[in-house]
């Protein structure tokens, strides 16, 4: 509709700073005059974005940008119960999945990095060029550890993070998730305590769950990652078998831990012998110029399993992954092979050669910088759309946004209206293996902003709106 | 060497059967006219043909071919032990799997289909094509079942043997092996007794064992599969939670089951409830020209789950697998998401065009005289070469030959010794969970003949000899 293009305009200029909180919205008559469209046109977009809260009306003065609204607060840490827990996600996780695969669907629900912001065309021509110039990897049945090169190029990228391995040291893995579960099932048997983050990524929950192992879910802070007061104390009452954390930008929460606070991580686990799953898939999307240490860099006994994959950034497609399984590299190897044999090597010498020469690290300063904004504009329509008490974390890095609502607002029913009007959203409980955040959800943010984008979100926010009307008041 | 070259046409006569049994070779004399070689030179290359059993001489009359000794005779049905085995072989195939991958070997080890058979001209332009006109498949972030448009080939393809399939009973997984996984993982706990063939592909024992699960070795005869009496009796012993059966073209054994005792096998397990996962991965390669059924073909109850992939065939290098799991369809589309998520679109698109309009069935005509001709190859120079009394196969289709050699052979040193001289064979043992077959061991016949590799099997029959020389005497 014509109206809807004029508010896009004018939306685009108060989203990129253009038109600052504040500032004055170009008068009804000139934009009718330089949009050539009528007055009553432009009315109608006024209107819009004066319900979408991003404009306000002075009287007798005109539109003005609306100064946002105090951004929102920010959660604090999580209080999970103190016993392991038998998970029990996967029905929730698959309805959910189940849903996002909907046709034409604004996409806040899964973790994927946007289409648009993918090299495509590079990964096109090194796509043909590996097939045409190296035709073994068409032929070769490929056996782990995988490629050289690619483990040469990983080695080499993993100093960033203080690390230093050598190509030896690294398995190629049909991504991070891959991986996870080969250490998981290398370290620990069914029926053993797995402690993690709380809120953490429900894929790592259900990998927990299809192993018959126990979640013991820990504190964490929103900025600075998990409780080690806390870990220490589980580790005295329970006898955790290993920890999967991720350290630098975890999902869903955007924490990171301080670098010192790795170090002690990792010697209180090295100290009662609990090998340490490190999840580093969103690490290359940590905002800082100078990335933050991984926990493997101050791994002296090889405890420390260091996963990740190219996945979140620029081979959403490809699904290629690694691990440095520090000591336990030959179990994982032999995993590996029983459970999918190896990676195709046409993938793995494609993201060999990008890595190389596609221009990997100009392609991550942009997607940080795009992502950072992105991440900003949700957080910002959240404080303007959802209910007065609504927090939302600050994350370090990634795409992702947590969002803790008022009590009584239930997530899983806001998750399946929404889903009712084409919007995704994941509701908190997937990330529990406690059914709690329940009043919370994780928000995709790696999709480009819209108008559309903004609507949904303000849809969200009215549905949390008539929850709250709706929910009895907590009991005292 | 000059004379190899000499030589090595001569065989090439022999083999292709252009001079059969008896004939005369060209005179020592001519073979130099027409080489252009020295008349020392042909001597040489006829004397070596005669030390590896091609031809031999005859007093003032010249050269000719030897009649070949009587063909090995076959195994027997196996006879493995009657109660559940913890299986225990990842120690031995490790060890085989980092021998094989020296460079500069001869595969007899590895089932590896012939690079030179794989259609890699074809492969590279569907590759970038898909790259190019697709360029969603490098950024999609494919999950599982995995591409309507492979899952509708496949299912085409399943008529063949008699499989009614639509595309939506069909999850894609990176190659047979995951989906084997994922079946066992569905159906069964750690401690649960398995049932399968005897010997059986070492992958299958791996994956119960790495599960924590009991092997239950059933009698298998080497041309008619697993014996359903032993197998009804096993099922009134123990309780046996699923089987893992290949009843096409199983390895090693190369036996398949006749249409009927499939019927009978589906109904007995289906009267137990017990799941039958049915590894498909060589039914593709059965050498008759109309197809044999697929024990899914007779699954009244969606309990047969039916696993293959196109890594034995045309595309060793992609991974590609699928499994159609009947009722348990749930459970393993959320265990493959959660093991590794989905398989790159860009390997399922590639897989789907060249089943498609890639000459599938032209190259699979193909591929099936060829290995059924180098199998002849083998199982002629091994009924050559080895010593009295070694048995061989006659295996129904794809490209491994299983040899029985006389009682005193240990197969694990001989393996040992010839990987010393670069030749790769895989011992019994590695098949079996309660350590059998130590008299045994399993050729890869996929390899292309040629001097070198009947020069190999020589000699693995010589070490064979020397090994029965200086074995004690069984005991009486």
């Amino acid at each position: 509709m014509l109206y809807e293009s004029v508010a896009s305009d004018i939306s685009a200029l108060i989203h990129s700073g253009t038109l600052g909180p504040g500032a004055r919205v170009p008068s009804v008559r000139r934009m009718s005059r330089q949009r050539r469209v009528s007055i009553s046109t432009v009315l109608q977009a006024y209107h819009a974005l004066e319900n979408r809260g991003l404009i306000e009306a002075r009287p007798q003065s005109g539109y003005y940008v609306r100064a946002p609204r105090r951004k929102a607060a920010e959660p604090a840490t999580s209080k999970p119960p103190r016993s392991p827990q038998l998970v029990g996600v996967h029905e929730l996780v698959s309805r959910v999945l189940e849903g996002g695969r909907q046709q034409d669907i604004v996409s806040f629900g899964a973790a994927i990095p946007s289409a648009e912001l993918v090299p495509v065309a590079k990964l096109q021509r090194i796509v043909s060029a590996v097939a045409r110039r190296q035709p073994l990897s068409l032929t070769t049945y490929g056996l782990p550890p995988g490629r050289e090169e690619l483990r040469r190029q990983i080695a080499l990228r993993a100093r960033d993070w203080g690390v230093s391995l050598t190509a030896d040291e690294i398995i190629i893995t049909n991504g991070c998730i891959e991986a996870v579960n080969l250490c998981l099932r290398a370290v620990a048997k069914p029926g053993d305590v797995i402690a993690l983050e709380s809120p953490t990524y429900f894929g790592l929950l259900q990998i927990i769950e299809s192993l018959g192992m126990k979640a013991l879910e820990i504190p964490t802070h929103p900025r600075n990652g998990i409780s080690l007061e806390a870990l220490a104390l589980a580790i005295q009452r329970e006898k955790v078998k290993a920890c999967i954390i991720m350290p630098n930008v975890s999902n869903p929460l955007g924490s990171t831990m301080p670098d010192a606070a790795k170090k002690r991580l990792v010697r209180l686990l090295a100290e009662h012998d609990i090998p340490l799953i490190e999840d580093g898939v969103y690490s290359a999307l940590h905002f800082s110029p100078t990335p933050p240490f991984a926990a493997k860099a101050y791994d002296k006994k090889g405890m420390v399993m260091l996963c990740s994959s190219f996945t979140k950034t620029f081979a959403p497609g490809l699904r290629v992954g690694w691990v440095a399984p520090g000591r336990y590299h030959a179990q994982v190897q032999m995993l590996k092979f029983i459970s999918s044999v190896g990676v195709s090597d046409l993938l793995q010498l494609t993201v060999a050669q990008f890595l190389e020469h596609g221009g990997y690290d100009r392609l991550m300063r942009a997607l940080r910088r795009t992502y950072a904004h992105r991440l900003e504009l949700v957080a910002h329509a959240v404080s303007r759309h959802f209910p007065q008490g609504t927090k939302v974390t600050r994350p370090s890095g990634g795409y992702v946004l947590w969002v803790e609502m008022p009590a009584g607002v239930d997530s899983i029913e806001l998750y399946q209206q929404a889903l009712k009007e084409r919007i995704g959203i994941s509701p908190g409980p997937m990330f529990s293996a406690s059914n709690r955040y329940r009043n919370c959800l994780r928000i995709n943010c790696g999709i480009a902003w819209s108008d559309r984008a903004e609507r949904a979100l303000a849809r969200i926010g009215e549905l949390a709106y008539e929850s709250v009307l709706e929910s009895p008041p907590p009991p005292a």
